[in-house]
């Protein structure tokens, strides 16, 4: 694997500007993979990371059951792979198989981390308080990985209907925020 | 107002691709602004929005109070007003005036919507059962506005420490996902 350890103060910087991830479980039937948008960061550090994942999803049922998952933010490289992954149930199909992704192991947890993914994130549940009422789970980073050679990643940023931004430029302003 | 009503079911397009926001609340002593990237959608429609707003902010208590506020989108021609939104506290500074954006009167709430920011959305505290542990606030969009002269808006996308992603190109996949 190409990515390294990535301190877990750093994982919000990833998160904040919304990309599309592929969030990894790994339950009695083996490995799955979901696409998922909507997420927000809770807290710095430890990182805490909100999510909704509906309770139609295959997912939803072994990341309840084993408390753990993997998010991955790929790149526009992947971009039909993420879509593919969105539009097929992992209760037909062995999405790694189908898409040709790389399981690799993680280091704190059973889901596996996706390579051609540039950051992954090992999660565990921190607080299910709010699944029943609203599927929103509260996830802590175990460990965080990312690909150091990856400066300038260009996510992408769901906008309906099969629309998607693609990162664009970078700027710099002054300002006295994390 | 250049601004146009946007039918509900359509908010999660604006919020999902994750741009930097900038809220604002009216209390006692008038109207504030606060920049805030902690966010996600939680359901399609109504629309329910989940974010996080510090304690240490002078809008948490204000909203917490009034139960309301707005929800703005700029893009990046507006980035150094938003930076300085984040710089400095309402309890010091009227911001409407010191970075000189102009309040417009919101249909269903006190607080006023931004009309330098290409979209708006009026919002009432669906829940706060999450704000004492995160200050985590579950938000319900009760009237939405767009301006649509805006087709690709360049919404800027937070990577800490003063580094911005700015929206770059739009791509279309096949999509079966809302």
């Amino acid at each position: 694997m190409k990515k390294k350890s990535l301190p877990l103060a750093g994982v919000y910087r990833l998160l904040e500007p919304g990309p599309v991830v592929l969030v990894t479980t790994h339950g009695a039937r083996g490995a799955n993979i979901m696409t998922m948008s909507w997420h927000t960061m809770m807290e710095f550090e430890p990182p805490l990371i909100g999510c909704v994942i509906s309770g139609r999803n295959y997912s939803f049922g072994i990341l309840n059951e084993t408390r753990e998952c993997v998010i991955n933010i790929p790149t526009v490289e992947l971009a039909e792979k993420v879509v593919g992954c969105g539009n097929c149930s992992g209760r037909r199909a062995d999405k790694f198989k189908k898409f040709s992704l790389t399981p690799v192991k993680a280091s704190r947890v059973a889901a596996p981390i996706i390579d051609e993914c540039y950051a992954s994130l090992e999660c565990k549940i921190a607080d299910d308080g709010m699944v029943e009422k609203y599927n929103f789970f509260v996830l802590e980073v175990v460990k965080a990985w990312i690909d150091p050679a990856e400066k300038h990643p260009q996510t992408i940023h769901h906008q309906g209907k099969g629309k998607f931004m693609v990162a664009g430029e970078t700027i710099r302003l002054p300002s006295r925020m994390k």
